[in-house]
């Protein structure tokens, strides 16, 4: 039986007012922190078409770390399994942007989603494009149907001009042998990437590959293997929310990939994916109302994985 | 469609014998160190009552880790939320013995599934148990739906004799306020309960309320409400096979949780609960060829949850 | 040019007067806790026999850590160079009773003078004699030539019943095989070692066979050999005040060790042994007003080793 | 009684021959990495202007680190104590080239020994002085009293290019707020400064005032305070050579500065300084027959601080 989806967002919207003055709006990019954090967007994209959407879900805003994710999915479509030669597939146990973990794990990252694990994987994506952010970008309209999704060069810049501790994660991985471009192209490249903007809408439905097991739902387009986009699921439930991957699926049960933009994309296999947006940001970094419009949604459609 | 359960458990069966020489037998419970590694079993338990096993399936084994499951369910099942207040629910990122991070986070465990975490949980039980070691025997009891469960004393006797790291963590714990009755009260309690034996039949039946959202399926028992149960698989799937679980629910894909005898039990939510037992560790202390006749079946019967 | 050294306490005295309310008296101790804060001495025992004393240098107080410069001695002596192997000679920088380091070294001790370096000392004492506390007893009475030092037997009683940081760390490096006896032995041993008392002129002339080369100056009993004694020392700056080393060397530029009982042991090689004691603690676990008094006796003095 | 100094020059160059295979030639920097590690050269500038010297003394050796202590001294004369509001004076526990410990404290290094320390120094120098590097220069000039002090730019460029783990360090400070000078600008200097060689004998005589309490000996010039130098001094022993500092005080007893390029500085204060030099490393980064050289000559001397 399909829930009332309409109904449900209604519901959930409802229900995250109060929630939008708690968040924080990210700081450490300046472009961002301008946001008004009272904002919120949800959109649905059902595997048959149907779209669902609600609030700001027709605004674009800023991916972020989103974009580790079709970078990943870009990657690994392309290289396959040789990619984790060079990253692991662990949860950190450490903040997204720590060295301590590369330090000690000889310039191995943990997992993708990691900004040093994203780094690995904009180098190897740079390795075999001339350009890894455009092919990102590509990857990201093909993904979404949508020809006029791009990048938004002030937040690219702003974040590029303030990146030294993602430099310092590049340099010392560098350091161990496990960056093979040069820093300053790597860095490019991946504040290039995080800028990418898109609606809660576009986002979700750039997600639905993912929720049909690795082929684009409208146009059969595959881009994984059924095993393979499991696999990305499985890393982004144990991985995808930064150091708080074990609450997030303690709480919502998807898995999902959250960005510093306020953003979350969150997947039903098999039926759906969801997008949320609300930049007011908790402790650990996910957006503030968007974890908590999905913990509802999960509970008010009995939709969780588990 | 309901696959061919006994098949597949037979083309796993055939699959998994040149692993059996791979695995180490743990070595530091002497009791445990001199099991023959060359054994295997399976079973499943679906949630309508019907079984399959397959190999040493009716060879009972030391659970170890795995009764911090059932030791969980139990606390949770009694205290609820309140148990978050001492023990946290995100993936630890370091060896499921390590003192660094109870050290760095003043005390409090990352989740119930590494050491110190379940020794919190014991501490818990022993709060509210006159024995916590009975409790979970009984617990164990009546979930497996098997009397003749029970400890191994001379496992028990073994693991206690040994148990200096446990110490270290639980005095640690004590120093920090996170530990309420006496450290040698909480490692008997705790070194009891690891030594609970089952078979990997009586092991499935155990997990099968978890599979059916919190009740009991042969007698409609709940334990816990659907909510609590999706949580508590959330936890196995993030935390519950040591530091390996990324790469576990990468390749497997389902609630999972191990235990240094060789066993692991997982879940299909709303489907079954299966159980695998061969003594072989991985380097990372999970069965070897556990892990691997576990991702075989979810390849084998499409039944991941992602 | 012999300074005025009568002289030189008096200036002092008056000088560390406003300090004495600034300090925090040890807690974790509860019967240190109780202390009274505003009280202060000093003596120096030159290595002529003549002395110098001010303030409270008459009343017995707990010595604590400084102990661990006895028992050092005391293994050093016996075991010589042979110690090494067990523990090392490098500063922590980390806290004294931190399990990360000894953790992350496989359970050798940074140095002797943090907690887990002491403990490592009472085992291999408690392997040498009977008792190694009242080893540890016997040789602060023959390099102090006070009959009457002792234990304190409701401190040693105080510090044992709160021991469980000391427990966690002994039964870590029990478990990666560095105490070879028991380790409520070596605990109770260790705790009762650290409640010798002593006055102030009592401790400067206990430490004054450091400053004489090794050899006892009243008696010509020969403790260590030359290079031995001047080894010690050269421990002592650099790991004799906790994890403000570095700082107490910057500052006073004298080999000295601390107690949480608030008092400090200095050495003038060749020339004296000075005493200082005062309860309240600074941030790092030295005494306030003693740290300052040395400073200010070096300045005054123009006795620095550098 | 000045002991016999050529003769002891003598007997420790013997002594030292077998050594000269045993040590490792720093390979990171790949400019170094090509010398003949069967160098050895000693050399004794004494307070009265007398000078000893044996073996390879008059070969001109990168110092590297051995720099840090110049430019210290120079940042310590013109800054005062304000330096220590932005670099510790704590050894580090860790080794030279770590990032974890910067990221644990926020952006302040433990000691100016440390590469990351060393880093603040040049900045705050670079803030100060148009070229941070030339001022250093200058001051070796002047304290070594040879103007033919110089760069060595094949060795300075050979180091820039490899220099991933600083730039890592300097970024993840400039995060943290504790780098005012851009990235590229601190390193180049850095690396320059680094690349300043000598001989022995003019490395003994540069280090001569900090023998002489802060003031250079053949014309009088004050460098520093006495308190300064002394502080200096202390410094050096506790914090001097890398993660050895503690071994090295036990067994060498003087105030010291090493750098990779086999070169060591020791101190007996008021009476002399005294280089060594030798390209074999040992597992701490320290010329292997250059610290046993300096063993030796302590013992032979008695010239200990303690």
């Amino acid at each position: 039986m399909t829930p009332d989806y309409q109904a449900i967002l209604q519901t959930i919207y409802a229900e995250v007012r109060p929630l939008l003055s708690q968040g924080r709006v990210a700081s450490y990019i300046p472009q961002l922190s301008t946001i008004d954090p009272q904002q919120f967007g949800m959109a649905i994209y059902c595997l048959d078409g149907t779209t669902y959407a609600i609030g700001d879900a027709e605004k674009k805003f800023s991916l972020q770390s989103i974009t580790k994710l079709f970078a990943l999915a870009l990657a690994f479509s392309r290289e396959g399994d040789s990619i984790w030669a060079r990253v692991g597939r662990e949860p950190s146990g450490n903040p997204f942007n720590s060295l301590v973990q590369i330090e000690y794990e000889k310039g191995k990252p943990r997992n993708p989603f990691i900004n040093a694990g994203a780094l690995v994987i904009s180098d190897i994506l740079s390795s075999r494009f001339v350009q890894s952010d455009i092919a990102v970008l590509q990857f990201a309209r093909m993904i979404s149907g949508q020809a006029n999704v791009d990048f938004d060069p002030a937040v690219a810049e702003s974040e590029r001009a303030t990146a030294h501790r993602n430099y310092a994660i590049a340099h010392l991985m560098k350091d161990f042998g496990n960056l093979h471009n040069p820093v300053d192209l790597v860095i490019d490249s991946y504040c290039r990437q995080c800028s990418i903007t898109m609606t809660c809408t576009e986002l979700a439905q750039a997600g639905s590959f993912l929720a049909q097991h690795g082929t684009i739902p409208w146009n059969d387009t595959s881009i994984l293997d059924p095993s393979s986009a499991k696999r990305l699921n499985a890393l982004m439930l144990t991985c995808g929310t930064y150091d708080a991957a074990g609450d997030f699926a303690y709480r919502v049960g998807l898995p999902a990939k959250s960005g510093v933009g306020g953003g979350i994309l969150a997947l039903v296999p098999g039926e759906l994916a969801v997008a949320v947006w609300s930049p007011g940001l908790d402790a650990t970094g996910n957006s503030l109302a968007g974890t908590y419009a999905l913990e509802r949604f999960t509970t008010l459609t009995a939709r969780s994985i588990f």
